[in-house]
């Protein structure tokens, strides 16, 4: 039996495991105060090329983006996001617990549309009653999107131009930031975010940590007083050196790059073999989480050999079902299942 | 020149007026522990034929929103709304600073039907990751809307029906409630809305008063423990006499009536006026406001006699205008302008 | 009888009423965008000496103290204030509701001491934890006090420095302030508050309006999107002339200085009338509230002539009752509660 | 170098480690729907003899104090604590972040009397204006107390009927509460605590795990929709498993007590040490925290071979230090420092 539920239902990667018994023993600050996690902020800001950033670790995605939009909007600020963004959908209601509303704009796929930020800002300073509204205040993407999709490069500059045209800043949500790096000939960098976005987040829950979330700041004075809003938001781990050690070791020898690619690879490999016997994706993912619209009696057979879950309620005919690869799916155990597919 | 902005351009009428004057120098506790006070809630209540109710007065219509939605919500859950219900849209975020969501619902002239909202609240408890979403904890609509129409008692039960099936408050926002109860041969009554709501508000500020909404509790144990909650959003008034004074004046001689009785008449003499010049109002409101788009031409003819608001841009040929009346608005200038309008 | 209760029993001031209701039926923009409230904002800036100031009219004192502070104050901040503060005490915790600490400091007949708020903002910042407990970002005073007591120009002084010297706002509560500025000899004066404080409220509803408080903003930039955060604390009243027209006539002939001083005078003489037959005050408080220990025998024959309130509980052999003056208190009458009070 | 700093300058304990790496690679639900989580609560609640308990794991102290108060409280109410709870000093505001204040009482070496919580209570709604204050909600206690000492049963007893009889809960913070249980002849049982406490958490992150606090909940429908608050709170690991893996893992072969003993035993010796040659504790506190005022140059020469924290800033001519032991302190290395503190 395969798992492609999700990417959370191990624990971490092994070289990550690792890097947690080596250093087990040795005794140093709490807080996030040690020199893993200082070890672990450099060579993020190495991996980003951005020596001026400044770096956070946090534990988990609702947490992140909750403190990150609490300390970016101004009291009358909301945030803006795709109506399908994890924020506005899956986080129970954490960014509105913190006072701010999200403002939606239509997804496509996942993705918004620059030209809908645009309008979005420009129609609202030019309603007359404006001022008993609720203002944008920032941009929230996430990328890879809900829906497995990513933003190119030309995407992104027009989002940040439009961004920085409204002087506000542009956060980029990369809980499973690792496989849109890893999409084959994709042209955004770790640099062309850190360029192109004033905050973003690399994480590591989804692409091979225990748990954690390395939150990257490139525009100056924009979380002044980040710290005690970590500790106001439950988000300061005691034993900060966890974070440190997992993201040090997720940026030694390129680990989070050779994640990604491995879940993608594995990802298209099973994405191909739906095609294959007729069945296009559902949505045209190109990143580790695969989505397929299934007839059920489809369904039912790849339920006797994959684990994974229905995305939506299961129809009265089909179905569509989310597989999704990680670090802890085989080579072997995908080529087994694409044998079983194309033969279904 | 006819002022139709909209229905809080003056102060009180002149009624809710001389009883401010004529208590003005009497001595009595503060915080709404006054003998008009009481008299105020005993005479809503009479007025609602709701006994059992208990009234609260309150200063403003976001206050009032915030404080009750705030009271009423659990955590977890948020309000279902139009999407162009007056908290989603016009309160710079009221609900939210709260900690709480809106859910929106289609609109349809301001309205929301039952089958949509069992809908969302069926599709809500139907997906596996509900607990991972902003739970539906009460329904918020206006009557009249922000459109200016009105619910039928059919659909009322309907949706009443629907919330007490899945357990949730009905709250209507009653900013606006006299022009509803005044429409012309309208089936709703204070005592259909008592019975059909869990709370709702009668509002006063637009409705002849210079300030105030009463809140009018149905529920057993809805908001066990309101007074603080109003003191702590800042809605208590020290003197809330002013309060008791006013609602005593708007429930005696059925003023409250005759004020929304007063202003709908007239609303009607100017939407006849327009369709006989051959333009259908914009949307078809029985209430005191009233929308019309016409060419610009005609749009800056108006302005020459009457001032009234822009609804959205100005259009580059032709706009939306929104022409609303209140118990200020005199016969005599309302019979001009339709002279006027009908020699256009 | 003569009701000493509170300085909030009855409606308006004769002058400010017969300002509402001359100006009851003239049209004009609502939300605060009318002439009157343009003419009292500049009244007021002229009072204080302030020509850079901005005003902002608000509707009640603990509505505007969550307002303000929220608005002030950065996440990771809280209000220093006396623990015997309004905000601290009988707000029914409208400051925590906004998300903010409130940072005691002990109390001197209900002022705070310069050198406390140094000492706790110095040994705040010597504490090398201090990034995981709040922060002391911004001073609150009342002034008078809640014991009716006022800071002198000396202290005005020192708190103004230490808060400067710490880069933090010194904000001043003045719901009652009229009474303040009325004490013999005070040698505080607006324009010195205004220079001295970075933000502060001239109270209305205490001092002979319905209800108002006029907050102004001296320090740059403190406030810089104060108007939708007003609207979002449902603080914004859709007929906002009532508050212009309101401290227009506050602040024409003098009429807030006038207030005050009769209160003033008349309590005075309450206090003498006390000290004549033995008793001296319980608290030397120089305004409009006054504070007595008495045998229970003594608070029940003056409960026989004059109502006030109990400060604290009524004790067993002796009590603390407050008397409090305002506008509406008549020479006459206090004439016959001093003789009462010498023959008891 | 003996490191004495705090109780969480390692990883986790080896068992506890031995069992995250174990279970690495088993496939299982997120969101703490997998069966270590559930194996984990059922230990839990066998340990505390609470059949009927609900058990939470969330990560972090912060965290949990902050969710489970904003859980319990109502809108008008606060959290009663010793004016030296963690909540109070050392959170950065978290509770007040939920709009909740902390109503602080009197500490006696970190603890609070029955009879003061009881005092408060009465007072409070003694006072005719209590609808205007902050409602005592419920009670806070730390055990140990951030000063070490801890609770008699017979304390316990008395604060849970002071509780019970004004109907609010009784929670204890036992984010060292293994250090407790540990005390040399100590009277209160895991069953004493889930039998007089309504709510209380058994800290993992101090007692030997890398993170995670188990809430135990014995008060019926205190919390009735705790997962997706604590979701909101972004207090809800996606590997929730780790979270299970680690409680699991405390409470097999009685680690937990195990840890608790072997750390309360060395934290004897270094108290025995000191005293013999002359030093009385600071506080007396029978746990792994110890606290000791020492000449600076004793403290100089101890941080030779140790290290530890200054409680409170550097004296001039004495300071006070806090050493804490942990599962990580070896007993050789303790034995060697008292050797060289005997030699002082």
């Amino acid at each position: 039996m395969i798992h492609l539920d999700c990417d959370y239902m191990q624990g971490a990667h092994p070289e990550v495991l690792q890097a947690l018994i080596d250093t087990n023993l040795e005794s140093v600050p709490g807080y996030g105060c040690d020199h893993f996690t200082k070890r672990a902020k450099e060579k993020i800001k190495v991996a980003c090329e951005a020596p001026n950033a400044t770096v956070h670790l946090l534990v988990g995605g609702t947490q992140t983006n909750a403190t990150v939009i609490d300390g970016v909007l101004a009291h009358h600020e909301g945030v803006l996001s795709a109506e399908s963004g994890h924020i506005n959908v899956h986080e129970s209601g954490a960014i509105e617990a913190t006072g701010h509303k999200v403002l939606t704009l239509p997804q496509y796929d996942g993705k918004v549309k620059a030209e809908d930020v645009k309008n979005y800002i420009d129609n609202f300073y030019a309603d007359d009653t404006y001022e008993h509204m609720v203002a944008p205040g920032m941009l929230y993407i996430s990328n890879p999107t809900e829906y497995g999709t990513v933003y190119t490069l030309e995407e992104l500059k027009s989002l940040s131009e439009v961004c920085r045209d409204a002087n506000i800043p542009l956060y980029m949500d990369g809980a499973r930031l690792g496989y849109a790096l890893a999409v084959d000939g994709y042209d955004v960098t770790l640099k062309d975010i850190a360029t192109l976005c004033d905050i973003f987040y690399i994480g590591g829950t989804k692409v091979g940590a225990l748990f954690g979330e390395a939150v990257v700041v490139t525009k100056e004075n924009l979380l002044p007083h980040f710290f005690p809003l970590i500790k106001q938001h439950g988000a300061l781990l005691a034993k900060g050196r966890l974070l440190g050690v997992q993201f040090d070791a997720l940026f030694t020898n390129d680990l989070y790059k050779r994640i990604g690619e491995h879940a993608v690879s594995l990802a298209m490999k099973i994405k191909n073999a739906f095609q294959t016997i007729g069945y296009q994706p559902f949505i045209d993912s190109p990143t580790n989480q695969q989505f397929f619209h299934l007839p059920n009696s489809i369904v039912d057979q790849i339920a006797t050999f994959a684990t994974f879950e229905y995305w939506g309620p299961r129809g009265e005919e089909s179905s569509t079902i989310r597989m999704v690869t990680s670090w802890a799916t085989t080579t072997q155990e995908v080529d087994e299942l694409v044998t079983k597919i194309i033969s279904l």
